[in-house]
């Protein structure tokens, strides 16, 4: 089977994951986004923006829209889905999104500004009943009981998905405007506190209840970095990178508020043009 | 006497000096801009730009305007003068600009890539017969012999000035479009070879003559930061920064091409907003 295969996977497309596409393709490189339903949120809701240079007093949604108007001039192509996992495989990258598996030889992380909140027990027992894609894992809970916490709408086809699998699903939605859900779930208007077990999650703790279970997935609006691709350095939940924003790990660079504060929009864009020729320059000197 | 006071002096009008005074300004900060005649002549030039993320295909010049339309409409002063020297005086900063002084509490130097190119014996005999600055040194020379290089033509004021002072003045134009020159002054249309002198400047060497002289003027588009500001770190001439663009010398900022390749709009624009913002914290720490 042949999979699509990409010289630069964008992880991210918000103005550091776009800056990195554009200046990538413009030096000739296949380069591919893969982003959120919306590309930055935090942009797209500003009223009123006045510190990118060259755009006075500009909303959120129009530079935004300047944004992806730029990297569709490009015919750089946009994947509304999230990256689930990336293995290093010898000097290319094999990443998983949604099941589907496509490959590599460089990528950039610009995924934003990463919540550092945990909920109580769940980097212990990542791994260890816990997870973050239920349509990768999902089947190892074939007849059992699993629970899904959703921070976004993405949440839903994992819980429908689930439906037709365990045994029983319980889906703790964590926004507003609720879809449609498979009517073997049940919905619990809870917020979850902590989870629960030692060498293996039993229990999943909420203000009114103590479900017990035997899997579960949170399905937030990113993976950590961290989860995404293991040994990837980084500092106070900030990806470490060098001048040329690449990361400790050999093909993997990083832009953006990924990488630490100040948490700018001219900063974002900035490291994602030199994130994107950096990554074209390590091919360059990969093919030589 | 009084002199002018500022926040924060920023040294460079190209797309980093421009993007710090944003960012700066913004943050209620007062400050102002030293720039040569053209801010960027090198953005100036640029038929076709497509890699600043919100402007496809855009001119040199049309981006030039919009980012000087930016700074205008945040009441922004520029002045199109070159900064000559430095002091650090306390907790701030004495500023030698065309002979007069102003007085900041940071500055940020994004002066652009600065040629490192000196002539042979220019750093030997800086400070010994060899200046950057002839109306700040030019009485030093009165009755003498002096010769000025010029790169642009703001070496004109300087040369003219010394007219009136020196016995002779010989002016080696490096630019085309020659203006007004004082009937004085004996202009000489050749390239500048070497300086001579051991301890001190005796003679300055061209391809067709030596001319022995007590003092030599070397007017480029800007000064080296070093000399501008002795004590700073470089680094195969790029100015040394931290993660904050803090240089080495306390309140004093750096963005854009002086501080490293890759040369280019995006990351000036970035590190020019991150050097703003670092310098507005450093002046609310100062207040405290």
């Amino acid at each position: 089977m042949d999979f699509p295969q990409w010289d630069i996977l964008i992880i991210g497309c918000g103005p550091a994951g776009l800056s990195a596409a554009v200046n990538a393709t413009i030096r000739n490189k296949k380069a591919i986004v893969y982003g959120g339903e919306f590309c930055s949120p935090k942009l797209h809701k500003a009223p009123h923006i006045n510190n990118y240079l060259g755009f006075w007093d500009v909303s959120g949604e129009e530079l935004r829209n300047n944004y992806l108007n730029h990297v569709q001039q490009l015919d750089i192509k946009i994947e509304y889905q999230k990256i689930d996992n990336i293995y290093p495989a010898g000097k290319s990258f094999n990443v998983v999104s949604k099941g589907n598996m496509i490959m590599c030889n460089a990528i950039i992380i610009a995924v934003g500004l990463q919540n550092p909140k945990y909920l109580p027990g769940e980097e212990e027992l990542l791994g260890k009943g816990v997870g973050y894609c239920a349509t990768c894992d999902g089947p190892l809970y074939k007849g059992k009981k699993v629970a899904v916490i959703g921070y976004n709408t993405e949440a839903e086809e994992e819980v429908n998905f689930l439906a037709g699998l365990a045994s029983q699903v319980i889906y703790l939605p964590l926004y507003q405007g609720l879809g449609s859900i498979d009517s073997r779930v049940r919905i619990l208007n809870e917020r979850p506190k902590a989870l629960l077990g030692t060498d293996r999650l039993q229990a999943l703790e909420t203000e009114g209840e103590t479900l017990e279970i035997d899997g579960l997935f949170i399905i937030r609006d990113s993976i950590p970095p961290a989860q995404l691709l293991p040994g990837l350095e980084l500092e106070k939940n900030a990806i470490v990178v060098n001048r040329k924003m690449a990361t400790n790990i050999s093909g993997v660079f990083a832009a953006g508020d990924c990488i630490g504060s100040p948490y700018q929009l001219a900063k974002a864009v900035g490291e994602g043009a030199v994130a994107g020729l950096s990554a074209v320059s390590y091919l360059d000197e990969m093919n030589k």
